[in-house]
């Protein structure tokens, strides 16, 4: 059995409603087993409803919700027996546990992620991943999308590192890395992104050089790593620059009728599942002891489907160990 | 009349195809005057077939291009007859000169208009500013987008006073300046990012606050100041993100026929031409004694037309003039 635990208060929609997700997960993955964290009579009473079988889940009762007005020093305290922080510590306390999904309040999830779970070695900081489609269909994960602001270039290749083994746990073999700059060439960059060109030209990994925004979605890379303050640029830009014309689209066929109209439609619905990666998907917290899988606020019961896939194949293909093995960590 | 110089070597196409631009700038504004910098045999002899007035242009006869291997230090003193140091030479010996146009090495351009050009005062330093088109068909103009990659704070709040009288030159009054972040509130952002928050807030200027890379186009502000590295890294994602979807419209109208498939093409060549801002537009070097103006390497004659469209309406309005109020330099 493939072990998660899927924290299900703190978003936008109800706990009813995003158990869903985690039922046709379960229906996907005939091995997989999930500890739900929420309001056990509501949630058991669903599951049953849903003729679940008691051996595939456990449900936590935990219906005290974090919320994004909390502060996160403060509630790892005060509110332990929240759905979120009641779920970190079961990853930390429970070694089956392979993977924590979670769409509350960012910034507690990271702390507690670091405080209750803690790092995979004391020297080790977080980073937060996230995954592109390229054009040619591929996955592109950016490394970091958010976590390290301010930081030296040698964190920089750690994040390549850890990108690099997010994408080996999803099968990608001796993945290509890019480091984001402003130009294509090695002596383009701001100082820290020079320096970070030089470390990663030595640090063994698959390196291939620079990339710049305009080419993230055509690039032969696996990973691009970048500061976590220009990676949210970019994460947020990208998206931005794509539904801004998905939403073009959508003006365009209001223009239009009947079958036209549909067609056009639902294409601008595909697309907009394409690119709409902060709804859509998640962003994955690494160098904690489990990886962490952050969904948005605005979560659907789709989403967290489409993230409990995620925290599946992470845990499934042992993640954790790739990171150790990237760090010459004992596994 | 007002007056600008355009550099018409350097770039991809050949001087001939690039100056009907200019010839449609002449036609579309009766007071304007263009020093033309190329080689005068074939330009002349090209204006004169199109019935040009010669009293409205002048070419200034200098048929030797800058390439972007060039060094930019070796060629102000070596290729002084280049087109593109011909022009910034020239923007600043003559005092009519309102604007100076190039579509060359943006490296040596840059150089050149410091070195040759100069700062408007000893302690200033340059600028590079785009524009976007958002949503409700307003521009936002993004300064720095390029030139300064490790900068200090308080030379952000300078990228917004340039950013707000270069709006101011184009008729926006009082613009409305937000400062790049990875969130919204003003405790959000690198150390950098919080500092040039705080010296916005007592900058004088019409500072609303952060913005996300997520929220450009549908903004409220006029101005969006960052560093240049960012804002580059902004500039090129944005057009990634759009192009991409633009690229999936063509993608599905291949799969179309007759009149349907006609339509989205047109829409997506419609789109592209909304959003490519690389290859339709131009960026403007602020800060310098003349703004100059270049126009992307792959410009077309439609694109000079574009970037003199710009060019005319700085030097009309006096942009400079208005850099030097935001500066309390003497005007």
């Amino acid at each position: 059995m493939i072990k998660i635990a899927v924290d299900l208060l703190g978003a936008d929609r109800s706990e009813l409603e995003l158990l869903g997700g985690v039922i046709d997960a379960l229906k996907e993955n005939s091995d997989l087993f999930v500890y739900i964290l929420g309001t056990k009579e509501i949630l058991e009473k669903e599951l049953d409803a849903n003729g679940v079988n008691p051996d595939r889940f456990e449900v936590i009762d935990a219906p005290e919700a974090i919320s994004n007005n909390d502060n996160p020093m403060e509630v790892i305290r005060t509110k332990q027996n929240s759905s979120m922080i009641k779920g970190v510590t079961l990853a930390r306390d429970n070694d089956e546990v392979g993977a924590f999904v979670s769409c509350g309040a960012t910034g507690v999830l990271m702390v507690s992620s670091m405080m209750i779970l803690k790092p995979l070695s004391p020297a080790m900081g977080p980073v937060l991943v996230c995954e592109f489609i390229k054009r040619n269909g591929k996955r592109i994960c950016l490394s970091d999308c958010g976590a390290n602001l301010d930081c030296p270039a040698d964190r920089i290749v750690s994040f390549a590192k850890m990108g690099c083994a997010y994408m080996k746990a999803k099968g990608v073999e001796n993945p290509k890395v890019r480091l984001l700059s402003n130009g294509a060439e090695d002596n383009k960059g701001t100082n820290l992104v020079k320096e970070a060109n030089a470390l990663l030209k030595e640090s063994g990994l698959n390196f291939l050089g620079n990339i710049e925004g305009s080419t993230v979605l055509e690039s032969d890379a696996d990973v691009i790593a970048t500061d976590g303050y220009s990676g949210n640029v970019l994460l947020k830009t990208l998206e931005c620059g794509a539904t801004s014309v998905i939403k073009d689209i959508r003006d365009y066929a209001d223009t239009l009728e009947n079958e036209e109209k549909e067609k056009l439609l639902s294409l601008a619905d595909k697309l907009y599942k394409r690119y709409d990666y902060n709804t859509q998907g998640g962003a994955v917290l690494l160098g904690v002891k489990k990886p962490v899988i952050k969904g948005h606020g605005a979560a659907t019961a789709e989403t967290i489907l489409s993230i409990i896939r995620v925290a599946y194949t992470l845990a499934k293909n042992n993640l954790t160990d790739k990171i150790k093995k990237e760090f010459n960590l004992a596994t």
